[in-house]
């Protein structure tokens, strides 16, 4: 990877005398950016640019290369990567576009030229991006023209679309944050967001890893990197929802994944998400100060009307206001000229207009023990006070990193002079109270992700069982029914009802007596999965005559509600005592494997679309953590003086549940819904079951 | 309110020749903004200012005085007041502090001063505020130094804070926005919000008013002002929540009300309430446009990972892409050249580069009947691009305005060319793809306030009994204990348990038989709130011994848990059918008078914390909206084949609280809760109930 952005030599392919020549903004690009290595330009119809010869094939060139940067129609890509091959040349960006993402005839140019290049061992970043950037060797190859407003820094940019990522260092240079490196992967058919990834992890002078991405190339070796890596990673993944798949599928033919799994999957790693560029810069703002250890912040501000806005949010983001002691409040006192203002927390400078004491009072304040943060509204006019306040910025800036705590500041001034404060102030200026204080928050919960070694317990499974009835179903090409399904969960060990399946409405009545009433009866049919809704499920019934009514309505229901459903039989079960009901059940994710939800349940489980999902496998601990994290927990746990509900029934049968998708990797989807819990000490009781196997 | 704001003469009273004297730089800014009228300095030490005489005293000056603009020490402003009064001068804007908001000895000032201008007829606005600005004539009053950098326009803000105020002026600069007038009120002692309002409504330059507060003024006139208002109304109401509100009680001496209600009364009068400068901003970028009259969007891209981005955020804020008909793709697919990205909704520009051929497709979809508006995300380098892209945007821009439909244009350029479009263009420019979505979304929800004539049904209540009952616990300063609350409530028609209260074991043993088993037991006790939790509730009781036993539980739990109680019985009644259970309940706020709520209740009241507020009176639909906002509205209205519940009979119940609420104003706090809803039909039931008296 090191030679995509630091080559010696570099050949710039598609190169003409046109004015409207798309590869001129390239070499221009390196110039302006005072590349350090050497440059050769190619075109097919030769001649002079910028006072270089324009080689009519790379083959041409009386030097090696290391590096090829394409811009050429799509179809000239095959022949090029063959003349690539020849000259010895490993290593390409493809900016050019036509390929995969627009249709069959791209695809196959593309498939070509994989081919190719696989034959050569040529490694490419591309096609369809608008390529690389090394902030620190001048390697600046785009094809619109860049200027070199660039601080060098630590910030390392990996982009599956080229527009987002010029979003993102447009953002770096109003903010005055270094970058390191950029690089734009478009379709990414050969080197993927990991393969970068993987190689700044690994660089010297890369600090922090920020990621856009509409789609995720391989989610299990993504999170293996993350949850190795020594460098915080950012992640904006975009492409959420319905309505954007289908266009990030013919754009960068990236294919959207369940967006819950991808929030469990990067939470589970340690990588921090974002989804506005803002929260992109309040977090890397953060970065250089020291990281808040707690909860206990002082503002201190010269303009009430933000103190109070700065408390709202302190409030939304979890922090509180620290208590002041006394001592510390006559200490304070003593520097106020007049005392107009009360001495609390925030600390309102109101008519106090020297800026030595107002360093004096902060310095105060990062030092006292129950402060863990320190917010400085600061509001100046340039023109009397802008000096002076400069002065202040940076001495106060100081102090925060001897002693050790973030001192978060917010100008209110012309923008002109905070514009300027921001380039020339090594320390992190804000202009808006709402950022400083998001700044703060995010420092405090990103990368706090919960990386743990997933150590499941071990549990004691009957998986002959299970097995068993799995292959019967694989054979005969079907899912297991609803007394199969619930067969498998009992074989894991997960509580079970009694279930009989009968096949006429006398064998329901003989076995309604057997089971005892009440019972509930189901209908088993492999076409009916929402029985409920089609009248299939028929409670609490308390006699025979019962039973034999509701067999008929069941029968009538289903037929009339779904004609082409074949009954199996249906279900008589005892009726179950009452209870919360959660759903617990997982799938298998296309890119990140295994994952587990736990969720409200019952019939109430899509309205309240409340879940918590992790990827497989994971700990009691993490269990634990998915119950809690769910807005029932506080009633499970026993809200206002009532019973505790069995959490650790729950619990376990949550990492039994796990413990069987990833003993079965053929299972597509399932679920245990609803699960009743019954108070503490009186376990849990799974009522329904679904299992869908991989065809 | 008009000398306030078009003054003819002003004198700036606290000025002096000393460089450190604040007072300059307000004349500074009069002469920097060009002020239209003639301008009079006074101090009491005389000399001279700018080529000017200070007067000793406003009497000395030879000419009318339309309004005094003082910043001098608070303890001066009785004698001040005086003066003015003396030379007949009507109108002060007092931007001195020191007065209620620093304890005592500043409020006797502040009421010495009051009433000397009150004496004189004397209006002022502050004190304690930096002052006002009319952007159309000049006045410029605030005592920091201001650059004459704002655009005419219609847009007024009025602020309790004048650092906060300056952040809204710097964002209206920086997005060149137009500016109307400004007002920062300080601790509005005499002139309020709502004077202000009430004048600016009036005001033909005025074409919207936005208000940074932090207390409220008067609820009940700013609704009404509201209500009647023909120009948008945004309020950033700051100071929410618990941390808050001491700081803004000693800051500007205002006090917070309940924050729910403040949402629901802005809500219910047509106040858009903001949180963010760049909310403030992402509107009155919108009002230009023609608003946006339905969901669906087409968004055209020049770049592909904006084009996601921007559907994501359709989803968020509940747009769709609008569905195109294949001859509207057919027409524009002849304007492309090549055709390499496929048509779709949003539509990537691709490697399409003619901007003719952009302005025809943009109008083509601005023209189509399916669509509603239209995001133009537009990535271009200035300088290649910037003019022929600035003449493009004009041209859109009108086709917008001719057509009727809005059209967001974002660009994606370098800072300083953005800067200058927005200067320049009078059309909205986006540079941030999240705010242009966002924009369009403020623009569809703001305004859209509920204003509907309050007309609550006729009900037929009981109210001499509620009075009879009420009476006696004013006489013997007490709040209505349980059963003369489930009095009260049944005489107002709400439907209640038979209830008895029992004051023995024996009686209550008597009781129970008398009502029929199974029944509930529950404390009667005045200083017992919270029964759940203190073990003051028994459920479910099938017999005598069951009864009795639970007696003496009761009165041992209650006298351990709060030795201080006096139980005056124990109330006895039938145990309630199941259902979802709800609470019903309101109180009088300081501010905005009576206030209903309904939300989810029982003992998860407070775990759930869901509850939908009105001021009272309101109509029967409006008493509907209030449950269907709930989270539990789904399961009332019948969620998947279940049964749907009576909420009719909670509506009914919802109108008569709010009937009760009205007729008793003595009534501080009151809620039935739980509410129990039985299936449609069978009505709902109150379980409990709790009425809290204004001693």
């Amino acid at each position: 990877m090191k030679t995509f952005f630091e080559p010696e030599t570099v050949a710039v392919i598609g190169v003409s005398a046109r004015n409207d020549n798309l590869s001129r903004a390239i070499v221009r690009n390196l110039i302006e950016f005072d590349f350090k290595g050497i440059i050769y330009l190619v075109g097919p119809k030769g001649g002079v640019q910028f006072g270089r010869r324009i080689y009519r094939s790379v083959v041409d060139i009386p030097d090696r290369i290391d590096l090829a940067i394409i811009l050429t129609p799509a179809s000239t890509l095959p022949e090029l990567m063959e003349q690539l091959g020849e000259k010895g040349v490993k290593h390409a960006v493809v900016e050019s576009a036509g390929f995969r993402e627009y249709g069959k005839e791209g695809k196959a140019i593309e498939e070509e030229m994989v081919n190719v290049a696989k034959r050569y061992g040529i490694r490419f970043i591309g096609p369809n991006c608008i390529g690389v950037i090394n902030n620190h060797n001048g390697l600046c190859v785009p094809f619109t023209p860049f200027k070199n407003v660039y601080k060098k820094g630590g910030v390392t940019v990996i982009s599956q679309s080229g527009g987002v990522g010029m979003s993102y260092l447009n953002a770096l240079a109003s903010e005055a944050i270094g970058l390191r490196c950029f690089a734009a992967i478009g379709n990414k058919i050969d080197v993927d967001e990991n393969d970068l990834i993987e190689y700044f992890l690994s660089d010297d002078l890369t600090e922090i890893i920020v990621l856009y991405l509409e789609g995720i190339s391989d989610g299990k070796r993504l999170m293996k990197l993350a949850m190795t890596a020594k460098k915080p990673i950012l992640v904006h993944k975009s492409n959420t929802g319905k309505l954007g798949s289908h266009i990030a599928a013919s754009h960068t033919a990236s294919l959207s994944s369940d967006d819950a799994v991808v929030d469990a999957a990067l939470r589970q790693c340690g990588i921090a998400r974002f989804y506005k560029p803002e929260q992109l810069v309040n977090y890397l703002k953060s970065l250089p100060l020291p990281r808040i250890k707690g909860n206990k912040l002082v503002v201190i501000s010269r303009s009430g009307g933000h103190a109070v806005i700065s408390t709202d949010e302190c409030e939304r983001h979890g922090f509180t206001l620290a208590q002041l002691p006394e001592p510390f409040f006559r200490e304070i006192e003593k520097h106020f000229r007049a005392k107009v203002i009360a001495l609390q927390n925030p600390l309102d400078l109101g008519d106090l207009f020297d800026m030595d004491v107002y360093k004096k009072i902060i310095e105060r304040t990062l030092r006292e023990d129950t402060v863990d943060g320190v917010v400085f509204l600061h509001t100046f006019v340039s023109q009397t006070e802008g000096a002076k306040s400069r002065e202040l910025i940076e001495q106060v800036a100081d102090i925060s990193m001897k002693v050790g705590k973030p001192l978060t500041i917010c100008v209110e001034t012309e923008n002109s002079e905070s514009a300027s404060l921001k380039r020339d102030v090594s320390h992190p200026i804000f202009t808006v109270v709402e950022d400083a204080i998001n700044s703060l928050a995010l420092s405090r919960d990103f990368g706090m992700g919960y990386i743990e070694p997933a150590q499941p317990p071990e549990l004691d499974v009957d998986f002959k069982i299970a097995q068993d009835i799995i292959s019967i179903c694989e054979k005969e090409n079907r899912d297991p029914m609803l007394d199969e399904a619930m067969a498998i969960f009992k074989a894991y060990g997960l509580p079970t009802l009694p279930a009989k399946i009968a096949k006429t409405e006398d064998e329901a009545a003989f076995l309604a007596k057997e089971l005892g009433y009440p019972v509930v009866m189901k209908v088993v049919a492999p076409q009916v999965s929402h029985k409920t809704d089609l009248g299939g499920v028929q409670l609490n019934l308390k006699t025979e005559e019962g039973v034999r009514n509701a067999w008929k309505e069941i029968c009538n229901s289903i037929s009339c509600a779904c004609p082409s459903a074949q009954i199996e039989g249906i279900m008589i079960q005892p009726m179950a005592k009452t209870g919360p009901e959660l759903i617990l059940g997982g799938k298998e994710d296309r890119n990140f494997g295994p994952c587990i939800l736990v969720g409200v349940g019952g019939i109430f489980v899509e309205i309240f679309k409340q879940a918590s999902t992790r990827i497989a496998p994971f700990s009691k601990n993490a269990a634990f953590d998915m119950i809690n994290s769910l807005s029932v927990a506080p009633i499970l746990n026993g809200a206002r003086g009532q019973k505790p509900y069995d959490v650790d029934s729950l619990v376990d049968s949550l990492l039994r549940i796990c413990r069987l998708k990833l003993d079965f990797p053929q299972i597509a989807e399932f679920d245990a819904n609803p699960v009743r819990v019954r108070p503490k000490g009186e376990g849990c009781v799974v009522l329904d079951a679904r299992i869908i196997l991989t065809r």
